[in-house]
């Protein structure tokens, strides 16, 4: 028998808890037999003292097996599944799902919706035309191995424990905890029975681990606790200064998608979706280059029967917003700043993203960027494209915008992928 | 306007909080307003974290500031308190109040009951034919007038936000923080509208801070929020690593102390009321020296007096126990350890004590020591008296007490006063 106060006071004091300790503490806690100010005590002295290799496992573990976990070893193909931690323009799913698929890869890409500046998969993909993101168990198992690949809602309860624990947490300030952090992704998403995991952990202005340092820390963390899961997991460390592409929003997310699949699209979009495709490939054993099925449409097939499986009309037109207003440049120069976080925030007031759980999205609000960084700018020409069905909210977006851009003489945007972690 | 997060992010980051933010978290979560789990994120951080003078004077005054105070400035004499960190047979209360209000100091001495192996004022008292603890203000302000001492529970609600704070701190293992044991301590003694405060911090086996450094630095932190609260304070460091006097329990220390007003009893017991009366009257502004009062029967007189104010029946003869079972030493030898700590539990088992909040305690109950430590004992003589009204409950307490005691060829006990902190 565990008792909270002695688990508290030992982790407090910097004692090591055993497996059991942290099992049952999440167990507890999920039942409610420890009390939310218990949880929150332990998650500050976490916070403090950290977390050893063998506890972070424990905590994982516990997390991930306190509610329904997926298994998808019965598909008779390998599978390989993406988690990012978020960032602004991040459209990566949508072409990568496809892509990977399309090399006979089951990708059970279960996503989240937006909230804050960062948007999200599911909002996105509902910008089309029917597409339906709720799935029962079986239609995904039935649409992964006809298709190879789907993008929807988790189903069932997975990792019950992790939903309760970071809503404490983001009332507690024990959010930006690094062991916390590994442990409610990998709990996550390792409930969702991949064989292979590449992880895209942002690092800059647009992320939410802004410091290089940390994120490559987390990065490390997630991808020891993955192999000790056993599961294949790479790391792809990447900047996220600037929005990715030059559509952030919903629908304008999913048209430049298409470009991508058609062979398009915007460079940074195109390597980070190849960078990541060839990790996911690597990990379920297949010797392929991934460009080629950007090329000859085999991911743009794959991503229409997907859309078709889940309901949505891939031919149907994105929907297009009702009021437009273009933001021009005051002075000519090379753009050196086009920050994401400001971006980011900007969309989410034109109605991209939600202000609570629950609130749906507006599927046309975004910003289409004219220029990146590094780009020359000539005073008078665009610079943003704002479209909302809320025209009232254009000025405090606009406002945002003034302060998400440098200029200078010259400048030379940082390489994309800062590192990979095996 | 205030934000719960925000004040405990910036006290998890080590940046000192303005007394505001404190007035507002305290007064905040008193109502409710701030969950428990953020008050406990913050008290874990206050754990790592400390608090630094200011804002230590903010969080003791908010606390105070939560429920009712006392003043007793129109009764046109000083007033003078003592608080102890709690010690086993420490009945010092008892002789004390009558002491000094001997003088002509009103001591208006709020107490408490005992909750684990410490005993508790008001347990003893109530082994008095009669005696009553709860009494109404106007009753103390009578008393005081008349008596000069009263010996009484709290009255009204003093500092509501440290009940509820010490609660949450009880079963999330912050308990043993030094600023939250100094802010819980002094926002309850200082409501008590003392001019003069004179606190007995106890070190050793058998105390609630048993490290010497830990002790220290409490009694100076107390000292230090006293005097900014315009309070003369004085800290009287001493040492409980054995029992006070030569009984622990409840009627068998009212015993000793009439012992004490009698001019005679334990000279542990008369050394520590005479230090701490000296420093109530020399903070009061009185010079004499208190032995005089134990000499002359005033001491006792005074103590009758009170005792017959609260309806106690000062002559009836205190209860007897229905079952005593001597220990008898098994070797011979010089007493080198005597450990307040095993004889505190002891005792607790036997019934002097309660297992949890609101249950009777037996008046009887209790362990009355044959030696003290330095003493020379003799195989087969009497080490400790056993009372109780349960006996099955004897030979528990007796293995408890096999423990307690070592022999060695020499010993000297050290000195019973540390230190005192001004």
């Amino acid at each position: 028998m565990h008792n909270a106060v002695e688990i508290i006071t030992a982790k407090r004091n910097g004692v090591a808890l055993s497996a059991e300790q942290i099992t049952w503490m999440v167990n507890a806690y999920t039942t409610g037999e420890v009390a939310d100010e218990q949880f929150a005590a332990l998650a500050m002295a976490i916070y403090f003292r950290g977390l050893d290799d063998a506890e972070l496992l424990a905590l994982m573990t516990a997390m991930l097996n306190s509610g329904s976990t997926l298994d998808f070893s019965d598909l008779g193909k390998p599978t390989a599944d993406k988690h990012s931690t978020g960032g602004v323009g991040d459209k990566i799913t949508l072409p990568l799902t496809p892509l990977v698929a399309s090399y006979g890869v089951a990708v059970p890409q279960l996503s989240g919706r937006g909230l804050g500046h960062t948007g999200g998969t599911l909002d996105k993909l509902e910008a089309i035309e029917g597409f339906q993101v709720d799935l029962t168990e079986a239609h995904i198992r039935a649409q992964l191995a006809e298709t190879g690949g789907v993008i929807c809602a988790p189903t069932g309860e997975l990792a019950p424990a992790d939903k309760k624990i970071y809503a404490l947490r983001d009332v507690t300030a024990t959010v930006d905890s690094l062991p916390l952090i590994a442990s409610s992704i990998m709990s996550k998403k390792l409930a969702e029975g991949t064989g292979t995991l590449v992880l895209d952990v942002k690092t800059g202005s647009g992320a939410f681990m802004q410091d290089e340092e940390d994120a490559r820390q987390l990065a490390a963390t997630m991808v020891a606790l993955g192999k000790e899961f056993g599961v294949n997991t790479t790391a792809v460390l990447t900047r996220m200064d600037s929005p990715l592409g030059y559509t952030v929003g919903n629908g304008i997310e999913v048209e430049e998608t298409l470009e991508v699949l058609a062979g398009g699209g915007p460079n940074d979009v195109v390597e980070l979706t190849l960078t990541l495709a060839r990790h996911m490939l690597q990990g379920a054993g297949i010797d392929a280059d991934p460009a080629e099925h950007l090329v000859n449409g085999k991911a743009m097939d794959t991503w229409r029967a997907i859309v078709t499986a889940q309901h949505g009309a891939p031919d149907a037109p994105l929907p297009t917003p009702s009021h437009e207003h273009t933001i021009l440049a005051p002075a000519s120069g090379v753009l050196s700043k086009l920050d994401a976080r400001s971006v980011g925030e900007a969309a989410w007031h034109l109605g991209a993203g939600r202000q609570y759980q629950g609130q749906s999205v507006q599927a046309t609000a975004g910003i289409r960027l004219h220029v990146k960084p590094g780009d020359a700018i000539v005073a008078g020409e665009p610079l943003f494209t704002l479209a909302t069905e809320t025209p009232e909210r254009i000025s405090v977006a606009e406002e945002i915008l003034q302060n998400a851009i440098d200029t200078a003489d010259a400048y030379s945007a940082p390489e994309l992928i800062v590192d990979v972690i095996r």
